[in-house]
């Protein structure tokens, strides 16, 4: 692994890869060793975004050292079941290969840190891999792209509110710019519509791949800000799908909330990329808390 | 369990609730035996929903057994992997439970049939359980429900083309009725739209449950074959959220698919209640096989 000081720039290991690396563990097969930075916090956890793409490349790594010829390193498919707020610190995976198959390769994976005692679950996740690299290349669509100001008219998160800021080192690795018609919570004149939309690039310039883009569905502030819910909505379960790999550039995110009900609200994810392609799709289910009265 | 043939009319055990029950292992905690029948059938395979609904109930049979007392008794999240076509015949679901909280306990189910020489998995799921009843009412959404035509105006499956009912034995389980506008595909001419719209009751009056809302997102014919894919389309992936509990009636359900690409499309399905409440959310990537040209 890097430093994590060694980020910045071109030709130097991203932030996103430090970050998400993760080491296999001598003499236990499926077991993979991670470390956890102060540089990826929201609120009171590690980002689920990059908790996501950790575990998807434990997964990888896990089929590559199975078969080293395997073609199968997209994630088409990953489900996540956040169970506890993960911290910085060491951070252990445990793979478990569930079935290899001709196009599509299946797996279970538990993150897991030390707690008093005994370890502790942060999360368990399952994903279906394939190779996006071989599929036919057909692609109808009814899905048109957010529309977005240009970059240079959206908002950048220095200008969000100082204790948003102070609880979010995350948004210092994202080069993430904000619709300003998204952006009212941060002058506490939330829309009262469930949508947020941006641009979104590493701060380091390291280009979106299949495990950015695992990252990219949760590095927007969430809806719940422009609902007038000023809460954090921590995630219980997030789903997603990777249609295409990206293509270099800026992506374009939207997120989109329908239904607040029974303390929970959905947030619906879409990555487009610098092509105009619909690249992934997430949903996940979050707790809000009901504003005090 | 019940025998299959008592299953319609009042008083007696619901052909779902047979499908689906399932009964401890003695001496093995968290393994539950069942029994698939001929009767929920879809081309070369149980019915995904069913095998959804098992497994849900397996994983909150496991959750009463470790507490009688649980009030978790709601799948909030459920996300399960389909590995290979469930057949006929018995089948082990085996549960492991994750992590039992103060509001939501979460667990993973394998559900297996028995293979030449070794159990053959069909399904990997893990879901996190919460108490619908707890939950305060408040709900504000954006949704609306899908306007469909009276029950009465909408096509029963009894005038869909006889190879489709013949591939699908769990047609007969349903009282499903196919918005016209959305069944151009049954007389050979799909509207081109990746949407399906319909009333759903089970057809021996059982009315609807958290654990039946898990067949009704499934039940529908497939989105695809609206856009003029008139093959099979597998279940890769099905991530569901229950947002509450279900009034008895008639379901609403709307199944909509925007992007085909790569192979696959996904297929987003809202379940609306008798009531006007948007109860279920799912999503599903699923297999598309391209038309032969």
């Amino acid at each position: 692994m890097t430093a994590a000081g060694e980020t910045t720039g071109t030709g130097t290991v991203s932030d996103f890869d430090v970050e998400t690396a993760v080491t296999p563990r001598a003499g236990q097969p499926g077991v993979f060793d991670a470390e956890l930075s102060e540089r990826w916090r929201i609120g009171n956890g590690v980002n689920g975004g990059v908790l996501l793409a950790l575990a998807a490349r434990a997964m990888r790594d896990a089929f590559l050292a199975g078969d080293p010829a395997t073609t199968h390193a997209d994630p088409l498919a990953i489900s996540a079941y956040y169970l506890t707020p993960a911290e910085p610190g060491a951070l252990a995976a445990h793979v478990e290969p569930i079935r290899t198959g001709r196009s599509v390769s299946t797996a279970t994976v538990s993150l897991r840190q030390p707690g008093e005692g005994s370890d502790v679950e942060r999360l368990r996740a399952i994903a279906t891999f394939g190779d996006l690299g071989a599929v036919h290349g057909e692609v109808t669509t009814t899905a048109t792209p957010p529309e977005l100001p240009p970059v240079e008219e959206c908002l950048s998160m220095d200008q969000a509110p100082p204790q948003f800021l102070r609880a979010a080192s995350l948004l210092e690795r994202l080069d993430l710019r904000l619709d300003p018609a998204t952006a009212g919570w941060a002058a506490g004149r939330p829309s009262g519509k469930g949508e947020m939309r941006g641009w979104l690039r590493l701060a380091d310039g390291r280009e979106p791949d299949v495990l950015m883009l695992l990252l990219a569905i949760d590095a927007l502030p969430p809806t719940a800000f422009e609902l007038g819910l000023p809460g954090w909505t921590p995630t219980l379960e997030l789903s997603a799908h990777v249609r295409s790999r990206p293509a270099a550039g800026w992506l374009r995110i939207v997120i989109t909330t329908r239904t607040n009900s029974g303390g929970f609200v959905e947030e619906d994810a879409e990555v487009w990329d610098s092509e105009g392609r619909l690249v992934a799709l997430s949903r996940q289910l979050a707790r809000v808390t009901p504003p005090r009265r």
